[in-house]
């Protein structure tokens, strides 16, 4: 995209995110939690955030439905307003980071390339992708919002898995089956994936 | 504004403001710089943050100039557009001071309105609007980045204080006079304020 304020430079800050990351004692991390709505993306991001909270780190989580009443309260669910909503939210993701927070963002994000942007905003090894999997038939009988029902019926336009398509991550830094493990043990695969590369302690 | 995803509700969280504030040993705040473009906001939000930093607090300076960059690179600045800009500022704002940040916003934000919009969104007495105040005179002969210049050629079009209005705050926290104070002291005034306040130790 290009820029409509060509006359705006950009303006250095003396502190760096080196700095803030030395108060806070960690590296800002993104863990960008994908997957079919009812798969379990918020349900497990909650728990990481409760574990991480309480191990004493700085996180944020950044819920999908949750920006979609502030930030993005201007945005549907056509193709356009989708990769709308993916652009802002990677590049508030870029800016928590930045800030040397642990951030956790939990959007179906249902397209490889917006998932694929949204990591070209983040320095080298600081992007976690995390594919949270699980069949779109169990998600369907999950149905907590009881949204599937509503797209099945109609009552919903552009509803990822029904009518609008889900593509799988390539290459995730991993993959949690919330149809075979539990939730616990999904959690305890986020954190010692963190620890194994030393992005916490 | 209306939210075009009315199946979307709210996500309530496990970690709330309260316990990322414990983990991080300080309140969340939103520190809002208002003025012309050459006031010195950014000057002074950047010596502030530097202050903060070195006494250990965790901050995030968010600049006008370089949300335009990313998160803004779409918007211009038409009266619509300007008002998109601070309206979307005002939600990110909103996100890091729930993250528990002390977060410095550099906008030249001229629109009474839109700056009382940004202070709803966050908790009484969380949102500190900090007035930069420099008359347009001596804002035009410092033109550190040559825009007036080029806002009186007619170059730019839209210019806060030559082709576009610039409100006053009419109750600001703080009032900086950077035509009398050394930066120094705009710094020590606005890291007092949050003392007296008990926002900061």
């Amino acid at each position: 995209m290009q820029q409509k304020s060509p006359n705006v430079k950009w303006q250095h800050t003396k502190i760096k995110r080196e700095d803030r990351e030395k108060v806070l004692n960690q590296k800002g991390l993104v863990l960008w939690f994908t997957g079919l709505s009812g798969s379990g993306k918020s349900t497990i991001a909650n728990e990481v955030e409760y574990v991480l909270n309480s191990m004493g780190y700085a996180t944020y989580l950044l819920d999908g439905d949750n920006i979609r009443h502030g930030l993005n309260s201007d945005l549907g669910f056509s193709k356009e307003d989708r990769k709308e909503n993916i652009r802002r939210i990677s590049e508030v993701a870029k800016l928590f980071q930045d800030a040397g927070i642990i951030t956790l963002v939990t959007f179906i994000s249902p397209f490889r390339e917006d998932r694929n942007n949204a990591r070209k905003l983040i320095p080298e090894g600081r992007f976690i992708e995390i594919y949270v999997k699980c069949s779109l038939e169990a998600c369907e009988k999950r149905d907590v919002k009881g949204l599937y029902k509503k797209a099945r019926e109609g009552l919903i336009k552009d509803f990822t898995g029904i009518s609008s398509p889900y593509e799988e991550p390539e290459n995730p830094e991993l993959i949690l089956n919330t149809e075979k493990e539990t939730i616990k043990e999904s959690v305890d695969k986020v954190i010692n994936y963190l620890k194994d590369k030393k992005l916490i302690r």
